[in-house]
């Protein structure tokens, strides 16, 4: 791609990871005046509380964490956090724990054990800002005993495999957990809770980043039976969970918060980032541009090549019609797309999207497109995502490459390596899903 | 779905079809003040003419020919239309053919020959109006000899087998053949020519629609000959339509008329209604309704049920958003997409996209959505479309159907027969492909 324009698609993508940067997202979301730490339409009088906690996990966290000791100053009483290896930072008064991710470890373990013991050290003379982002869940592993991780990690492979949706699969693994799906904010009570929340989920669903550890969960022990029931699975559960979802689904164990539990009346839950957020930071850096825009949708979802000719037909709309936006005009939509796998290759949902806008903008000359994930990774590659305009399809066949031959092989990475036309920007320390952006000059 | 909201949805798409009724497109782009025909930005004086014809061939010609026999009155000379079986109107100058499709017969070989000689016959004196519509393509077969029908009808089969593009087997069928890329046009030559064309195809490629018989080619015998090398498949075609090929090639027979062939400077290619126009029908009736508007594209194209999603993305972003409009809203959409049968069931693309709907729009009271075909119809069943909102798929739990199961078996029809949810418009005469129109209130 010619460089000019792709410097102008990397600034407006960059422009949309820098406005959900964890440290800043939580320095626009909290304030503190004097004794009053303000937090979205919240005031918390600061002298009210004889302690503030600050507990975190997630991947952007650490930098979440340092917002809020920079803000909270002395006020801070400790902190303690869950990041993936090699994510910690170094901090004041807050303790970086690592852990495995994505496949839980007993780091975890043993760091989830301790965020624990700090929640339920709290009183109601406490305050605790909690710290949440993508990555969560696996950072937070709490089998409730007797049900270990062996057998939750087990129990969550045979659900994938005879179809649950991950909303059946969330459901039952926060019934098995002893932090999920508010059992973290139930630990915490009665202190005053405010969440922070770094969403890495389409639609923002409370409930589903991090799986929910401060938000009333809407699902219940009942319904897990249903599920295992549903897919005749009963007898393949190692016995620990079985029996657990057996009794809880008998009302002899403890449900999930709900929405009316009073523990809630004093939890606070803010999205401090989300891809919204950056959906409307990368507009505004395309306006400084001169581009005309227009964002469609934060909840941009479906199979990645095949999402990429539904826009891509925008762009050909605004070149032969000049609607709905008159060109130069810069469309915008961001959410998490699916690659179903049916080759070989090497790539990632944002790579697969640009390949299949190679094909679907061959010989559209004024139309370019940029798709890449906000964290700085796309699937199992060192790409963020790639660039693809009208020109790449011929310059691929004039080196020999055959753009049919690697999307048919789910081979992206490959394709846009040759073709030197991946974006890398290693991890960016934050994730709110992807971001697509189409040119139109 | 409740039945205003239905309603609306219905009167929306019917503004879309009506607009682009083929006896009125022509009306709306070929006018006559005393002597003078206009037709887009050119004017004839019809008195320079001894003789003026319309020759037809499509679906919706019927119609038109009607129209340009109420314009032209005494100064028709003679018509002469092929359309499919069923369709033909009593028309007063006009003679209606009528033949086999989508499977040419020698009805249509016998059509094609009266309208060839109806061409050949005109000299640089006469004025020659064609209407064209989708469907020519199978209406108007003229093999050249010495390949005959069943050769090209086996090559076509062969072609598609091996995974030929529809651009490589147009081309290959229009070097076979006596009438179409531009072909016609040279049949006519000199007289002069105006060919009104009512577009069925994503962009509105002259050279695609009917296959262009009064067209430029930009495809060549060579490009023939490299596409049956590249599949491998010299050894399987029929003798005759690989000497011609062969011949071809060398230069040993007459090329599609190209860009710069002087026969068309005589011709002036006008479209006279297509899935742009609709839309923009359409989004006045929203606008009547109240409904702000956004026209999309009409290059929608990619696999209906993820298409899907990509648009019920945009009416979830105006929910919990109000952007981009605020609601009441509605998005439109055209093109055509495309389903990859997996199943055994019933259905068309736009009952499959609106059962992906069904499935994406799960409780989402505030959006609905219907796909429709504007020709009246959708794959094999007797509807146009179907209907879908937030509420479908709790209805249809209610009644034992799963969507997820019509879904994956593609049955569409059933699924939406049994709710009540089609929409059935019967043939409308026209065909600018669907419609897809999602309303938020």
């Amino acid at each position: 791609m010619e460089r000019t324009r792709r410097k102008i698609l990397e600034e407006i993508f960059r422009a949309g990871v820098e406005a959900v940067d964890p440290e800043k997202a939580v320095r626009n979301s909290v304030k503190r005046e004097g004794e009053q730490l303000i937090v979205g339409n919240q005031t918390y009088e600061l002298s009210r509380f004889n302690r503030v906690f600050v507990i975190g996990v997630g991947e952007g966290t650490a930098p979440m964490a340092k917002a809020l000791e920079d803000v909270l100053g002395d006020r801070l009483t400790e902190g303690r956090i869950v990041v993936k290896y090699g994510h910690g930072m170094p901090l004041l008064k807050t303790k970086v724990l690592e852990a495995g991710h994505p496949v839980p470890d007993k780091a975890g373990l043993r760091a989830t054990e301790s965020l624990v013991e700090l929640a339920q050290g709290c009183t109601e003379s406490d305050l605790v800002l909690f710290a949440l982002s993508g990555g969560g869940s696996a950072l937070l592993p709490a089998p409730d005993p007797p049900v270990d991780l062996e057998a939750k990690q087990q129990t969550t492979r045979l659900l994938l495999e005879c179809g649950a949706t991950i909303k059946e699969i969330n459901a039952v693994r926060k019934h098995l957990s002893r932090v999920k799906g508010g059992r973290l904010a139930r630990a915490a009570f009665p202190a005053h809770c405010v969440s922070l929340i770094l969403s890495d989920v389409v639609g923002d669903e409370l409930d589903v980043i991090a799986s929910g550890p401060t938000v009333p969960d809407p699902s219940t022990f009942e319904d897990c039976f249903a599920t295992i029931q549903r897919f005749g699975i009963t007898d393949r559960l190692p016995q620990t969970v079985l029996d657990a979802l057996t009794e809880g689904a008998r009302g002899k164990r403890a449900e999930t918060p709900k929405q009316d539990d009073p523990i809630f009346l004093t939890v606070h839950n803010v999205i401090v980032g989300n891809n919204r957020a950056a959906l409307l930071a990368a507009e505004e850096k395309a306006r400084e541009f001169g581009y005309a825009t227009l964002v469609l949708t934060s909840w941009l979802q479906g199979e990645a090549r095949e999402v990429a000719q539904a826009l891509v037909a925008i762009g050909k709309e605004i070149v032969t019609s000049n609607h709905p936006l008159p060109p130069p005009a810069c469309i915008l939509a961001g959410g998490e797309t699916t690659v179903t796998i049916r080759g070989n290759g090497r790539g990632g949902r944002n790579q697969e999207l640009a390949l299949a806008g190679v094909l679907a903008l061959d010989g559209w000359e004024r139309v370019a497109l940029l798709s890449a994930g906000t964290d700085g990774g796309d699937g199992p590659t060192d790409a963020a995502g790639a660039f693809a305009d009208g020109a790449t399809y011929g310059r691929a066949r004039t080196i020999g490459l055959d753009p049919h031959v690697f999307l048919a092989e789910n081979d992206s990475y490959t394709f846009f390596d040759a073709l030197g036309e991946l974006l890398r920007t290693g991890p960016t320390r934050t994730n709110v899903m992807d971001l697509i952006c189409i040119l139109v000059d």
